[in-house]
């Protein structure tokens, strides 16, 4: 039987304590692959602790890959979650050359107006990225502003560190440990203008005329286009039900390996712990960077949070955040979380970019994060998410029934719907368009590529991704009813 | 005798329409070079005027290159200052490649210490760049950003135009024809995160592989670290007491040509109109753009302001601003003003770099000019300028008598003061610097050249650069007494 050393006073939960137990013993290989693990019952009763506490820890583990359930037959430990915490050989300390930036969707210009992206105001807008306007305190951040300037020595007001306030990247660093399991000393945060901004600051280190970048296909199309721009060149890999499918990386060494484990955009599966240790592996080997973007993994609905890559190799795992998402893209504030043999060149990237960041926003959201404020809007809105989240699946069965799958749920701010025998080709999407429903295909994000599998492609063609961030209960309600006139009132 | 039709209640003042009228006459022909102007004296009997309107409008003239006096002798008309408004030829209006930043001074990201020039605080410091912190009305700007937020539409705090709000740029094209006579319609605004980002969006205009940019020698040495950190190959064409030297401007096209023609930076001289025209000429010629940095031309002390070069032909000259000199360096807020042909390339570049800038700051900046507290602003530190510069130059002058000739203070927040017979090698600045006086050699700035000019190398050698826009008048008295201190002490 499985030995946990329970501590009932202890800061961690016992769920937690169980999770991390077992998680452990399967990283360092104590628990060997196609292991059965006891019954929930049977290691709740040796233990002496609740059932449910161990349904949980085991949900957790199912969903960060390190165990899988077999029905009828019970739980096992996978493949390929055995990991070493050393690199496997010496790595180079020198900071080389790599890139990669990540951006949500199109962009307009047009003079006058404003707004980013122009829906009319008579659609529903399922777009993705976009938080709940509405809920964002932005009148506490504008009192937190105030109260700072109004105080404020003058000294601060010159030129600042090119790597952003410390007061700022000192709460960054407590949160991204708590929050995300993410170990990131205050010296390796680079405080950017948004995720955009770190993204083009990882492309300088793509030398590109002899080096690529890795993507996962499909990808946010902003990316695409941001690399394009830079004239990178980039090699997709097919994603699957578990994400980036590891057994295609090509044996070329790229530069940066960009992905989004923890709710892979758009597709929203979770990139399990055996791919994740392969894709480590494979970076060590090859002396390149994975870029973690981890845009929206706040607001998970099920389980703890999946750690973060970047928590197993600090040195291989370039780690991208953003306040675009929890808080508001007005801001343009977000961070990179820096290998330490890259420190000095990122900085210089940011150095020569524009200097440093505005410092009173710096400032303001050190100030916002000390006084609990961020965790408490997160908090709200995740509570606001689950509902919408749940409102809109319940919608779309009622109106498809059987016709669709729901998936990429577990997690943020979108969803996806697949319809078994439904292809969205620009007739039907312009058709879709003129219900007044304003929603991207997975396919907008796919990009053609040698090793296409047919799989991927169709489920890309036949699927929906429906953010609802900024989508209320009653749009929700009425978006599904159009989509679905939409779709039954459509002659090929 | 020349005839000047005055109209007594226009809105222009009198010596504004005589200096506009004889800069017209000059720039279409009518007033050929090398003719002789009529006394001040005479014109204004002539025009009923006083004479000291013509005195105003001549000294503007002068200043700006149209004409120039022979002692003893009288006024004529300048070499070169007649000019065509239409392109000699055809230009292309396809948007091609070019670039080319523009950062101040050196760098470090010391953790825990966030100031990015760390002088200690016993050292009397000239630093150049920087604008008085103490007198930054940053309650006023805090009160405004939290007015904004308390009654601000959330769709705000959307993602939001690339180019920048139009609300900001709207009143960046008023106060820019204003106050510097840029022809800037909001369309042709590109708002960015300083004057430093500007130039690192300019970049991506040049092909690295087979173009090269055009500087000034000397040169902000911080715009030669970002034009090296983006592998840009680089000219120098040396600079004289006239500003950059046209008669060495080189046969191969270059892409963009960085100016700095209000007040030449580090020399601080003012280039003239026939230089102006050949440069226009030269860029026309060559499809090549020129880009002004203008950072510190509201600070005139002499005559009106000095137009801008981008008034001359809005097509070829890229127009750089920022607030960090007239407000803080910490908003990092600055703008381009684009030749039409470029703003699709421009846009694009500032959307893959970071989408926008933040959104609040940008509309706080708008009220602030709409209120008139910016104008308001920099009238009160003009003035403060105005003090210390005179205080500085008194120092000095009782400091070293005829041993030196001070520069380039017509304008801005820093002079040149030449020594007759001392260079500034690294042994005597080290003495300096013992002596705890921070301030930089123009040589810092110097660029070894193949056409070097030995007056321009000894000038650079032997002068140094005084900022005195963050250094009060007591620190001011004690710099130069220390500086002298220095200069007595030193043993070669």
């Amino acid at each position: 039987m499985l030995y946990i050393e329970i501590k009932r006073n202890h800061h961690l939960t016992l769920s937690k304590q169980v999770y991390l137990a077992i998680k452990s013993a399967i990283l360092e290989g104590t628990l060997k692959p196609n292991t059965k693990l006891p019954s929930s019952r049977s290691l709740s009763k040796s233990l002496s602790i609740s059932r449910n506490v161990v349904v949980e820890s085991y949900e957790q583990l199912i969903a960060e890959g390190y165990i899988f359930s077999k029905e009828g037959s019970g739980t096992y430990i996978s493949q390929g979650a055995c990991y070493q915490k050393q690199p496997i050989e010496g790595i180079s300390q020198t900071a080389p050359h790599t890139t990669a930036p990540h951006v949500s969707t199109p962009h307009t210009t047009a003079p006058k107006t404003d707004l980013m992206y122009q829906i009319p105001k008579s659609m529903v807008s399922f777009r993705t990225g976009l938080p709940n306007l509405g809920s964002i305190p932005i009148k506490k951040w504008g009192k937190l502003y105030q109260e700072l300037t109004a105080t404020i020595n003058p000294e601060i007001l010159d030129y600042q560190n090119t790597r952003g306030m410390y007061r700022l990247r000192y709460q960054l660093s407590l949160y991204l440990k708590r929050v995300r399991g993410v170990d990131a000393p205050p010296e390796n945060i680079l405080v950017t203008n948004g995720a955009a901004q770190a993204f083009s600051i990882l492309c300088n280190l793509v030398n590109i005329n002899k080096e690529y970048v890795l993507v996962e296909n499909p990808i946010s199309h902003g990316i695409v286009h941001t690399l394009k721009s830079h004239s990178i060149p980039i090699k997709a890999i097919p994603v699957d039900k578990n994400g980036l499918m590891t057994e295609y990386l090509p044996s070329k060494p790229p530069r940066l390996i960009l992905t989004t484990p923890s709710h892979q955009f758009p597709t929203g599966v979770v990139l399990p712990i055996n791919r994740r240790i392969e894709l480590i592996n494979y970076a060590r080997k090859h002396h390149a960077y994975i870029v973690e973007d981890d845009y929206d993994s706040e607001f998970r609905f099920e389980g703890s949070p999946i750690q973060s890559m970047q928590s197993l190799d600090p040195s291989h795992v370039v780690y991208v955040g953003t306040f675009s998402k929890i808080l508001s893209p007005a801001l343009r504030l977000g961070y990179v979380v820096m290998p330490s043999s890259i420190i000095s060149v990122l900085d210089n990237y940011k150095y020569i970019n524009d200097l440093h960041s505005p410092i009173l926003e710096q400032l303001t959201m050190a100030r916002f994060i000390e006084k609990g404020y961020l965790d408490y809007h997160i908090r709200k809105t995740k509570a606001i998410y689950l509902r919408r989240k749940t409102h809109l699946s319940d919608c779309l069965s009622k109106a498809f029934s059987d016709k669709i799958i729901i998936s990429g749920d577990s997690c943020g701010m979108h969803l996806i719907v697949s319809f078994k025998n439904t292809t969205f080709n620009s007739k039907l999407l312009e058709h879709i368009k003129k219900n007044l429903v304003y929603i991207t295909p997975v396919n907008a994000h796919y990009i053609p590529s040698e090793n296409e599998l047919p799989s991927i492609k169709k489920f890309c063609d036949s699927s929906l991704i429906l953010g609802y961030g900024n989508t209320d209960i009653d749009d929700i309600t009425l978006g599904v009813q159009r989509l679905q006139n939409a779709l039954n009132s459509f002659v090929i």
